[in-house]
């Protein structure tokens, strides 16, 4: 099982309630490229006893956001997803302790694509294929961001 | 605000502890049509103060996956996500009403497509377009289903 | 098989040089909503001797231009597909005549999402459903157009 | 500019039509990996000036057919897409030399993801980012695949 190190953080997770509802830990964050770790628990599954598609999605997508974003911060903007195809390749289980490795792909001025695989600790097989689309706005908090949060 | 009736529900609901914890209520489900309802709590934020995209997502998977399965169960099959792609559109925030309708579009076989529409309550503004990629498969729990559980 | 009526055209056809090889007609063509047909053709298979689905691609990415760019031309931008998700459902063989259906289905700002579904005209059996992403930028022709044509 | 060995060639490419063409030359071909090259002629632009967005889609769809089916053809199975997300990030002009070089990335059982990635021979630019979903079906010569051609 990969042991976070000490240092590895990012500035989103600690005002990241969804992720850290989830137990997200940071293997690694740099621009551009980002893994981190979840081990699934018995509130994160569906009807048919293994991991909601959506808790997968969420570990991709915590993913995808930290290697999009520095991980110290930045006042003026923010990069979010426009859109994902994700494809689900195996079920995950109660138990079973998943990374999520994000790299960045391409870029053309302020979109992008970052692909995120999803694989199982104990035998490195993919659980999930994420592509991400992403796009730099104005900050939420900042004056131009102030009412068009996400909007493209 | 949409009231859920007393009868709608689905018998997926009383095993899916995600949609539990999200605090799910059915507003109609028939096979190929589901209709269901969530507000977005502080825990679903992300560390922008927006919606996570996972929990967005992790709505409109639940419906899709309502509208794929009968809802009054189906002993030796199940219908899961092979793979989705959606489009964020808008943002969602803290005390938002999410509604999440899902229509099956097309099937070939044991395979088909699902699309779900994601919109805010308040003024019926679409947040996400979300289209699911579903395939029938032996329930994990029948004897054909054991060892293949989402393997297609 | 759908007759082309003599009214309906498109400013985009007069010079779109493969649109014109396919031999595509338009049936209907509104801001919105366009409708359009494609005999195919020996030359448009591969090698399983069924329709090629990159020609599939180009009817519906056609259609999916002409619903985004009004009938009557713009000279300031142009709408183009930043990307597509399509999910191919049935075959095509060589003589059957397929019809292209787009709808614009959601608009932010300058982005969007517009959905084509590709039939037989035979059978009105569904070949193929395509959802296009859509970002309108200054036409290639214009000055602030000239260096930047479909980047984002 | 990239020279077609005499060797490289795909029992597909002599039976497809559509290929043929566009003028695609096969640079490798490998089960899993393929490199095949294109030149963008007059008649694959559209009204816009800019290559048809299908015919970027056409030489990715054909790259990802090549990896997916063996160089020396199969008596029994066909490997078909049954859907693909495609991301364009640049345009292409008339006499651009284009190289699609496509990946298998993950198998389950009959299916499988490929990845196409479309580049401009001059800069190595992308052009265009193609993932594919595959599906391993009865040939439809073979007497089981008389009638299920394409479908799943």
């Amino acid at each position: 099982m990969p042991q976070p190190l000490e240092a590895p953080t990012h500035a989103m997770l600690a005002s990241d309630h969804a992720s850290q509802w989830l137990g997200i830990e940071v293997l690694q964050a740099d621009l551009g490229h980002a893994r981190i770790t979840m081990t699934v628990r018995r509130e994160m599954t569906n009807g048919f006893a293994i991991t909601h598609g959506g808790m997968v999605f969420s570990l991709a997508d915590t993913a995808f956001a930290m290697s999009c974003n520095a991980p110290d911060g930045d006042a003026d903007t923010v990069t979010v997803a426009s859109g994902v195809d994700i494809n689900f390749l195996r079920p995950a289980a109660v138990g079973d302790v998943l990374i999520a490795e994000a790299r960045a792909v391409a870029a053309t001025g302020r979109s992008g694509v970052c692909d995120v695989v999803v694989t199982r600790d104990s035998d490195d097989e993919p659980i999930a294929l994420f592509r991400g689309r992403y796009r730099t706005i104005p900050a939420p908090s900042s004056p131009a961001g102030a009412e068009t949060s996400r909007e493209k």
